[in-house]
C-alpha cells in the first residue's frame, strides 16, 4: 500500500509554482540550491500572507548569523522538539539536517528516537533537556531551568535562542499535524 | 510580598522606547491606541530582528481581515491554548481580550479555568476541542479531528486558521515561559 | 451567548431560602455579612444533611483560629489545588479570597494560572509544592515531601493542615465537577 | 524487616483512648462493635475538632439510610478511588468492606487491582467509570458523563451521591498520604 | 454477581490436561507440588510452542540459582511492575508469593497498593524505584539510574537481573491483559 | 563527538564469539546469513542461559510459520511498540525490517515517528492501535479492544499473536533500556 501522495491533507490548492513574485522567486531559489522545494514551503503557499510570516520567522531564527546557537544546535532542538510531538514531517526534514550538519548519521537517528542515548557534550545535553521540558510541560519551566543553562555556559541571548527555536518547532509541528503535511521523499536517502 | 517587577526574567536590556525607527513607531502607536505598550512587545524588543518576525506573524494571524475566524474566536483559542500550557502572561492578556470582544467577563474567566464549563455554540466547542488536543497531544491529531471541524461547518481555510492560531500561541506561551515574561498590570482591571 | 444561568447542573431543587432553621439562619448570616449566599451554600442545600457535614468541615478548617495556617495560606492552597483540577467554581471564589486577603490582585491571578510565576516566600513555595503534588500524584507523597515542609519551618500540625486543606479542596472541586456548580457573579468584580 | 509500626508518620500524639467524652464514647463503641478502633479514627484524634468534622461527614455519607447508593456501591467507589490514588490505607480498609458486603472476596481484590476485570452490572460499571474519571481528571467531567449515569438508571440524587462519595475518598486518600497513616492489621485476614 | 469463570477471555481451547508429553509432565508436577496448575500455565497451553518459550524464560529468571537476585527480590519486582500496570492476574499470583517468601502478609499488600509505604532496605527501595521507572517511562532510564543501583550495592549482573525481571513481568502483564486471564482462586487465601 | 562505541552500557564481558557451542553456532549462522551478528545477540551472550530463553522466545514468535501474523505485521508491531517506548535499539533494527519487508522505506520511517500518518489497511490500523494501547496503558485493555480486532477480521489466535508480539517488544525495549544497548551500525544504511 503506497504511502499518502497528498502534500497536505486539507483540500486547498497547493501550487507547483506560485503566482506571487516573491514566493515564485523563493521557490526558484530552492530548486536551484537544493533541487526541490520543501513541502512545507509549497504547502504554506496555499496561504500566501501566512507564508510570508512563516518564512520570515524561519529565516530570523535559522539563517546563518541570526542566532547565537550553531546551525547544528538549532537543528538538534528541531529534532528533539519534534520527537516529543512525534511530528513525522519535521523528524524527516530536520533529522536529515542533523545528519548533514553533524556528519554523524547515527546522531540524527538517535535524536529522532530518544536523545538520551546519544553521546553529547554537557552543553548539548543541557540544551536538549530544556527543549524537551519546554515542549512537554512548559508550565514547569522555572528559574532553576534557566540557571541550568547558565551553568552550562549559555548566555542570556543563547537561552532566548534555545527557547525561541524550541517554540518555533512547537509551532511548525502543530501546523504539520493540522494540515497532515507530508515531507518530500528526497529527505529519506540524504546523508545516510 | 509584591509580585515580580521585572518585565522579563532574562538579563537582557528591555528598552522603554527602542532606537530602531520601525519599532519606535510601533511603540508609539500602542501608546496612542491602548495607552501602554504590551510587555511582549517591549520584551521582544531585546531582539529587534526577532521582534519583526514575531510581530509580523502576529498581525498576519490576528489583524482584522487576515483570518477566516472572527476576532473573538481567535482570542478564545489563544486563551484555551494558554490554559493547557498554564501560561500566566497569555492568560492575562488574552483573557482580557475575550472579556472585551465578547462583552462577557465570565466567559473570559471560564476559558482561563476550563472551557468545558462555558456555554458555547457547537462551532465554538468543536474549535476549542481541536485547539486543546492540538496543544496537549499533537501526535493524536488525525483525520477524524479534521472531519469533526468540517462537520461543525468549518471550511478548509478555517481549519487551517484554527490550527495556525493554536500553533502560534503554543509558540508564544513557550516564549513567555523561557523568558519569564510578566504581563502589564493594566490588563487586570480591564473589562471586568 | 450568555453563560449558564443554572446554579447546579443536576435537576434538584435549590432553595432561594431553605426551610430548615439552621440552614436558614446560615443563609441570613451570609446575606448580612457579604451580601449574597455563596452558590456552594445554596447548591449544597439540595441535600440538607450533607450540607451540615460540608459546612461543618469547612468551618473546622477555614475559621479564624481553627488552623495553624494563616487565612491567606489556606486560600492560596485552595486556589492551587483548584488550578491543578481546573475547577472553575473554586478558582473564582477562592481567587477572590486571595486577592482580598493579600491585597495583591495579581497574586490571585498568578495562583489561578500557575503559582510558579509568583514571588513567594520559601514557606509559601514549599507549601504550594506540597499541595500541588498531593493533588496531582498523591501516591508519590513520601517522607522527603514531609521533610521538605519541616525544613521550611512547618510544624507537625501545620503539615497536617496543609494536607487537610488541600484534601478538602480536592473534595470540593469534585463536588463542583459532579454538580456543574456555577459561582456567584459577584466574585468577578471584587478586589480587582 | 517488619513493616512500619507507627499509626501516623507525623510526630503528633495519637491517643489509645482520647480524653474528650464524645471521642471516647465513639472509641468505646468501635471496640464494642468491631473489636478495634480503626486507625483513621485514632489518628484523626490527634486533632479533635477536625475529628468531629471528618467523622460527621463520614456518617452523613456512609450510614445506612443516608445515601441513595447501597452500602456495597459506596464501598466499591471507595476502593476504586483509592486504586487510582494508590492509597494503601483505604485499599486495605475498604477492600475488606467490599469483601464483606459482597460476600465475594475476589471482587474486593479486583477492585483494588483494576475494576475493569470484574464482572459488574451495567449500573456498577457506569458508576465506577464516573468515579475513576472524577478522581483522575475531574476537569474532563462534563454533561455526557452525567448523561451516562442517567442512562444507566441513576437519579439526580444518586449522581450526587456517586460524586460526593468519590470526592470524600479523594479527601481521605490525601489525608492518609499526608500523615502516612497505616491501617489496622486486623483488616488483612477478614473476609478472605 | 459471581466473578468471571473463564480462564482466558479469548475463545481458544484451554486444556485441563494437555496432550503434549512435556506439557503434561509439567502440569502433573504442578499438581503434585502446589496442588493446582497456575492458570497462566493452563492458559498458555492453548499455544504449545509459545508455552515452551514462556515457561523456559520464566525458569531461566525465577529458578533458584538462575538469578543474582533473591527469590523474594524477584517477586517484589513482579508485584511492583504489575502494580504500575494494574495487572490483576499477576498482583494476585505474585502478591501471594511475596506474602509467602517474606512471611510478611502486609508487605505483599503494600507492594500491590504502593511500595512507597513499605519499610524497605535501601537496596530493596533502589531496586523497586528502578523497576517502577523502567515500567512506566523506559525512555527516561539513563546512566544515573544504573548508577543509583550501583551505589546501592548492585553488581552489573544484578542490574541486568533487576531489569530483565521487570521486563519479563511487563511481558506477562500484557499477556494477561490481551487474553483477560483470571488467576486461580487458590491464591486468595494463601499466606494471609 | 562520535556516538557511543560500547555495545552495552553494563560492565559485562560481551564476547566477539562465545565459547558455548550452541551460541557459537548461532553467531556463525548470523555472520553467514546477514553478514553480522545483531548486537542484541552479542549483548545477551553475556548471560548464556538468558540468551537461550530470549532467543527461543524470539524464534517462537518471529519465525516464518510460528505466528498467525505476516512477517511484516509482526515487524510493524515491533516498531510501534518501540515508538511508544522510544527505544533506539529496536527502532533502528526493526525499522530496517519494516523497510525491507514492505519495500516501502517511508513506511518504516512513519512507524518510527507516528504510525497515524501512514496509509494503512483497516486491519493494520486496528492492529497498531491495539499494540499502542497495550503498551501505553495495558490496564485499559478491555473487551471492546478485543472486539475491535475481531471486527477487523482477526481470529482468536491472531489476537493472541498481536498481544504476544507487542508484549515481547515491551520486554526487549526494557532490556535495551536497562543495558543501554547500541544497535549495529549496519542497519542505518539498509533498505533506504
Amino acid at each position: 500500500m503506497p504511502q499518502p501522495d497528498h502534500l497536505i491533507g486539507l483540500d486547498l490548492p497547493v501550487p507547483e509554482m506560485p503566482a506571487e513574485p516573491d514566493l515564485k522567486k523563493y521557490f526558484e531559489k530552492c530548486l536551484e540550491k537544493i533541487g526541490f522545494v520543501p513541502n512545507v514551503i509549497r504547502g504554506y503557499a496555499a496561504r500566501p500572507e501566512r507564508w510570508r510570516a512563516f518564512v520570515a520567522m524561519y529565516h530570523a531564527l535559522m539563517d546563518k548569523d541570526k542566532s547565537k546557537l550553531s546551525p547544528l544546535e538549532r537543528e538538534m532542538i528541531a529534532v528533539v522538539v519534534s520527537s516529543v510531538n512525534r511530528c513525522y514531517y519535521c523528524l524527516v526534514a530536520h533529522g536529515q539536517a542533523v545528519r548533514k550538519l553533524s556528519g554523524d548519521p547515527e546522531l540524527g537517528e538517535m535524536l529522532v528516537a530518544n536523545y538520551r542515548v546519544a553521546k553529547l557534550s554537557l552543553r548539548q545535553r543541557a540544551m536538549l533537556e530544556f527543549a524537551w521540558k519546554l515542549t512537554e510541560t512548559p508550565w514547569l519551566i522555572d528559574e532553576p531551568d534557566r540557571a541550568a543553562l547558565r551553568a552550562s555556559g549559555f548566555s542570556e541571548e543563547e537561552i532566548w535562542d534555545v527557547g525561541e527555536t524550541a517554540a518555533f518547532y512547537n509551532f511548525s509541528n502543530r501546523m504539520a499535524a493540522t494540515t497532515d503535511m507530508m515531507p518530500n521523499k528526497e529527505y529519506h536517502k540524504l546523508d545516510r
